[in-house]
């Protein structure tokens, strides 16, 4: 395991509050379950009205949450200056989403001053892996974004 | 352009009715605009319910439009007798997804017997690039699928 | 098609040392055919000494001819203070890479300050395609790389 | 870590004899370390001869090595009546390679009967992570490949 160092002591209460501006958690029923340097663990439920034609849940669904997973992990190490914006990320489906609730593990494996690299990994409610992200994320001057 | 070879003369109706079936797309009020062989358009409002914490959609969202346009244009060309399912995706995020309703274009780039490439586009309401996918269908027995 | 702004009048120069100064392009046989704003193309030809276990050029030969293409169509928008580092890339391989010479096209398809995206497309003697890859670029200061 | 079943007790025979194959690895000087059923290991010297402008090994080297480990990871997992292809694969670039010789990881993370999903890790001589890949692998007949 990778010793990160924050910028931020109080990089939990930040990664919480910027947590709770993504309405797209509370619309997926989304949580946030555990805030560390470099690693943040959410949880998803399974919702039939998420799912696609096999009645699994939609890949893009596993992306939103895998996807603010690596993000938040990034968003950890972060100083209050910045906000965190998803430059890439490759998703790999491994098996169906179909057994909830959902825990999802975001983790930096390259911290960096403005280009951080997470891995995130989406388990089903018996601890099987059903899907993989890599994610590249940057951190951008807090001014320079925002509606 | 490539022409495609279509294994199913019916492939509109079965690829509307599919999906039809993805309830996650009426959620997030993706519609069905056009189905040609080998290439599916959709259309995405912009939703504040589907936001991230600066106001802009979720890359996770720009992903659901995306891996759902690419893995239809796989569908086109498939037999009756198979599914769809996405095997992998990857996504950039160019320019922030503030600007609705957006265009999504789903192309096959390599049709195959069983696994199918294809690259994804979305469009803002003034036709800037907001988001493309690359990402690897694979078309599986119907028999084999379903909850 | 987009029209770029280029940074340095002379890019088409800088572009043509930097890619002298990759010494396994040499190794490779590849070669710079053209040099646009926000495009080069590359040539290379088929050889048995970098073939995988069928026969075929094996997927990292396609990847290395890939990258440089996309890097130096980045490359091509930057200012004489910037070196080209590659970020990412995805690469997806349609069909077997044994039929030479090859050509490939690097496109920019998000210019940038510091990140740019592009897209390599890998072409056999007649025209089909055999490989994609979507790659994101980092400019860096001249000062901060280099052995 | 997961158990696998491997379908062929000869396994590493097989994928020794299939890597000896592959010329580019001789080429480039990378040498097989361990087979293990879902894993292998290679390694990798520098070589100037291979180096992008910067004097670093070059994204397309790491990419043949992280390729190929991940392909035979797969392979190792796979009958006697199959070959192994390449679909896709995304690299991440966390660090220059300076620093030989370097250890490269392939490792299952999805078994299956036609396509299978690999993560590989790529370690300077220092054990720093340099390089991450995640690829898709597909178990071809052995009959519809080859020159």
């Amino acid at each position: 395991m990778i010793e990160f160092e924050v910028a931020d002591p109080n990089f939990r209460q930040r990664v919480a509050d910027d947590f709770a501006r993504q309405k797209v958690m509370q619309t997926m029923g989304i949580t946030l379950e555990s805030i560390e340097p470099g690693e943040v663990q959410l949880q998803m439920p399974f919702r039939e009205d998420l799912t696609q034609q096999n009645g699994y849940l939609h890949a893009g669904v596993l992306s939103t949450a895998l996807d603010s997973a690596c993000g938040f992990s990034a968003y950890t190490l972060m100083s209050t200056e910045a906000s965190v914006l998803t430059i890439e990320n490759k998703i790999n489906l491994l098996r169906p989403a179909e057994n909830g609730p959902f825990r999802i593990v975001g983790r930096v494996i390259k911290p960096g001053r403005s280009v951080i690299v997470s891995d995130g990994k989406l388990y089903d409610a018996d601890g099987k892996l059903i899907s993989t992200m890599s994610a590249t994320n940057m951190a951008v001057p807090l001014r320079s974004v925002g509606p």
